[in-house]
């Protein structure tokens, strides 16, 4: 061992001990004939001082930043205490040292408001994890995934691995392939999910599953995404939904308390997915603050149970409204004295391309008790008063309003829901509202194919009321501009998100366990027998010897993190993450292989011009 | 909730509850009008009565094995108790059940005695996993990885994810590559192990690493070789080979203790590698039984330091001895007596292909003093005696002398060690000997190339005394046939064996930490810079910031658990285990991909006719 104490370790009750520290030198200052350095490792950071009678040695070969030393001395009391650290109480008065390795200067300094930017950050990695910044966000993740497993452990679960060399069955996603050597011409798949060996294991009876586990999707990268992620995947028998959330909430609220020593006793509240849709915009709605949305017009098909407020609009000749597919209006706190900069700022954010919207409609409700708006010559006062309350604005509030094709907008005034609600500082990141949303439709209706897609998987179950509505009707949709009036539009799945602070952290189902209906499934989406069975014949097969009911959840484990770390960027909580081209810059890979794989492999490159 | 206990749960003392249970028909048996009905799950097995008020339900929809139902009912007292379960005491008088799936026949009995041979058990793995045989496999395996997990988490150690799409630096064993749709023509390798990774986390100042983690190769697979398999990997940092060999002492025993109830407080041997090729001609050698070999006449170019017996065998006009390059001797407890029939069967195992030996030579060491041989005409008693005192056998035992080339002779000896202690019961499934290999040679000598390798990887550290042999001297090795005259023959690795059993389940090293040492040792294995740089630019670049002096182990986690599960077979310990082809023939993967997959991937199959 090259050391008697950790860098964090020393206290005022050490004094007078000698001790051997090894770590990197974070700081060299000199005072005089005197030197004192600041030395680091995982658990802290320890005062040196090297007196006088060492400086024929330091000068003889001088200390740099991050050098790695080893010194040994004795634990002295501080003069000038630090309270900022845990050893500020001490330094230690070195009496012998050596340096164990050198360092070049880095490319930044490493410090937490320090990083040279994300291209230097990325291909320095090895250093950008030396800062505090990124560490505690890996040591924050070690404790999540800790208090987690403990807490599954505790409830009887048993972390069983699932394979990584598996079978490509394109279904959504697109799988990243592995050729096989040993059976040339075939390819393995790496796993979108353990999704299908998590109920294999619940059909084997091993009644309740976990793995905190890699997964790989070969898809476009946006911001933020990364080729391979980590899932927290969990599987359960003999449960009901209501079991499901109980033992998740409970796993979460174990984490806050472990983790973030967060107390979280609210009750975990819940919503269906047509009501976040109705109230948000959204299927995963940040309720740290209001501002629910008011549905002033719904197009004619959609949340055919629920009244709009047309009436407040309509008939005053305003053909934006009027020729809109949806118009929705959102009461901003506050915001009423907003000037003309600032409404016009509002306007260029939701027409900017991401956004897409032709413009925004605002009404101000003045403290006064007036109402001035953009619309003012189409709208009397009396209206806009209307509109406001219906929006649920109080005096000093800004209502806006967006119109225009229903899922664009709706997308839209969600978006700007949470960008004024991050103006307004609204979205505290240390606090933190759990949310299930339930009742997800179990089909999405793909226009292009003009079919039925499974918007969770395939291996959904739909809720016990819609089993008849699937088995008992024909999945083919005959008239294309009808299909919301397709039976099967309206089937609602087993299923269930859960949402912390408008991320989705987590999501799953009860499954189907029975092989008619699953093969119904398959079918309903556009897979004939010969394709079920190539693809999902083992899973059929297994649903022939018993297959108990059962359902799980998965949770984002890299996104789960960031947000509990308070930050979405998951990328700062990995630690070799890769870049939006999914390059590891540091590693330089993907790379060239040699002609000899290629050989071995009997496969060759077909690149197109 | 389908249940209100589990069917291991209930106790004499829960007579009189009424509960719930849910699971698999285990067995059904008809007494009369009475009908007992064992209900299986994971956590164990519950009589159930179905009284004679409930057979017309049991006839109109008549229960079949692994159906899965659920019952309920109250608890009885049993009358006649079954002491080998659990809930053996008590059944369940049931009211009311239903059919919650229901099951073909199985292609094989879920027994522990009848898995229906390798292929079907493969086939039907989803069958297989629920034999009590594998399952308690499973759980042993997750008792092996919590109790490290808890270990290493008590001693500081912070598992941190490292990257499966990685750089392919073919070295040792094949990669499995995956080509990148968004860099065409360019391949991620999935890791044969996170060993660079763990280095850079090293550099990083993390300190402590571990992870239980998939890794992959592709080679061509041995019996009981998988081409994903998982690794125990960690490293530390400021330390030397004696930390390490205590902690990871400390984690096996802790495993031993928590997980076997065993306490194992023998002070844990070790020996050089030296050492155990000489005493058991083998590096990885069984010690929970004697039987160390006898070396009758070493090569004259290895084990230079030794001392050879070849002066009771010399000059005897035995030509098979003189014309060898290795005799070796192994005293077999009591097997003097074995028949001609018997040595006759030995000899035929040592000449079958796979250990390759012309014949075998042995002496009786008879119970009444005399000594009776194979070789009579060539050696008189008094050499036979001599012999036999050489290789420490006493009365009663059967010495067996095996000569030929240098490392078949070795092995074939070892081999035939470890056969005979298996014939002889020696090799207890319930006894567990740990042995540390200490002191491997840095290089291995490759006949092809005229050239080094590494022996463990090119990241491993030459002991202290060794680094400026290797520095000061040219890999390059003039005479081929002198290779053992060079200086790098000598250099011995500060690289570390566990070994439990024989078997090899940890390994690791104290690594290069310098660059210009890990330079030299890149160069001496053929590496240009230009190499270097590609392959391990990252490395030796933060190598250069201050890496700190680390090593660490890794743990074959598989085999690991099938030995502390009495077994060395690992595939029975892996949920979901691939042949000896590399096939998952559950899934049947790998297996042919689309048209469009290949023209995302751009590539193209190229098969050898």
């Amino acid at each position: 061992m090259y050391r008697t104490h950790t860098c964090g370790d020393l206290r005022l009750a050490d004094k007078t001990r000698t001790v051997t520290l090894a770590g990197w030198v974070q700081t060299i200052r000199k005072f005089g004939s005197i030197t004192f350095v600041d030395l680091r490792d995982r658990y802290g950071i320890t005062q040196l001082l090297f007196s006088e009678n060492l400086n024929s040695n330091l000068e003889a070969d001088p200390l740099g930043r991050e050098f790695v030393i080893q010194a040994t001395g004795n634990v002295y009391e501080r003069s000038n205490k630090n309270p900022n650290l845990a050893t500020g109480d001490i330094e230690i008065g070195i009496t012998e040292f050596r340096i164990l390795n050198r360092s070049m200067t880095p490319p930044f300094t490493i410090q937490d408001d320090t990083d040279g930017g994300d291209d230097i950050r990325m291909k320095y990695r090895y250093l950008d994890l030396r800062r505090h910044a990124v560490k505690k966000n890996l040591e924050l993740r070690y404790a999540v995934n800790r208090s987690a497993r403990n807490y599954l452990h505790q409830h009887d679960f048993i972390d069983i691995e699932t394979p990584f060399l598996i079978k490509s069955t394109p279904e959504g996603a697109r799988d990243f392939v592995v050729p096989s050597r040993m059976n040339p011409g075939q390819f393995y798949a790496l796993p979108q999910s353990p999704q299908t060996f998590k109920q294999l294991l619940m059909v084997s009876g091993y009644d309740r599953y976990y793995q905190v586990v890699k997964c790989f999707r070969d898809e476009d990268l946006r911001a933020d995404r990364q080729p391979e992620f980590t899932q927290l995947d969990c599987e359960m028998s003999f449960i009901e939904q209501e079991d499901i959330l109980n033992m998740f909430e409970g796993l979460i609220k174990h984490i806050f308390k472990e983790v973030k020593g967060i107390n979280y006793t609210d009750t975990v509240q819940r919503m269906t997915w047509e009501e976040a849709m109705w109230q948000y915009g959204n299927d995963k709605p940040d309720i740290r603050f209001n501002m629910r949305l008011c549905n002033l017009k719904k197009p004619g098909t959609v949340f055919v149970d629920r009244t709009d407020h047309y009436a407040l609009i309509n008939d005053a000749g305003f053909a934006v409204f009027d020729d809109a597919e949806t118009v929705v209006a959102m009461a901003v706190p506050g915001c009423s004295e907003y000037t003309r900069k600032q409404t016009d700022e509002l306007t260029e954010w939701v027409k900017r391309p991401q956004v897409g919207m032709k413009g925004l409609v605002y009404i101000k409700c003045n403290n006064d008790g007036t109402f001035k708006s953009s619309v003012d010559k189409f709208y009397p006062e009396v209206k806009l008063r209307a509109i406001s309350a219906a929006a649920g604005a109080v005096p000093g509030d800004l209502v806006v309003i967006l119109a225009g094709a229903e899922e664009r907008t709706r997308k839209a005034i969600s978006d700007l829901r949470m960008y004024m609600a991050e103006r307004l500082g609204l979205r505290r990141p240390d606090e933190f509202k759990l949310l299930w949303v339930l009742d997800f439709p179990l089909f999405e209706y793909d226009e292009e194919g003009n079919r039925w897609v499974a918007r969770h998987h395939p291996f959904t179950a739909p809720k016990p009321e819609h089993i008849e509505v699937m088995i008992g009707n024909d999945p083919v949709i005959r008239d294309s501009e009808k299909y919301l009036e397709h039976p099967y539009a309206g089937i609602k799945a087993n299923a269930y998100d859960m949402v912390l602070n408008g991320n989705e952290v987590g999501g799953g189902s009860i499954r189907i366990h029975q092989k008619d209906l699953q093969e119904k499934m398959f079918a309903a989406l556009g897979m004939d027998k010969e394709e079920q069975e190539h693809k999902f014949g083992f899973l059929l097969g297994a649903f022939e010897y018993g297959a108990p009911p059962h359902g799980g959840i998965a949770y984002g484990f890299d996104r789960l993190c960031a947000i509990l770390g308070g930050s979405e960027i998951i990328r700062d909580f990995i630690a070799f993450p890769k870049n939006n081209s999914g390059r590891d810059v540091m590693l330089n890979a993907p790379s060239e292989i040699d002609g000899i794989q290629y050989e071995e492999l009997q496969i060759k490159l077909d690149l197109k011009r």
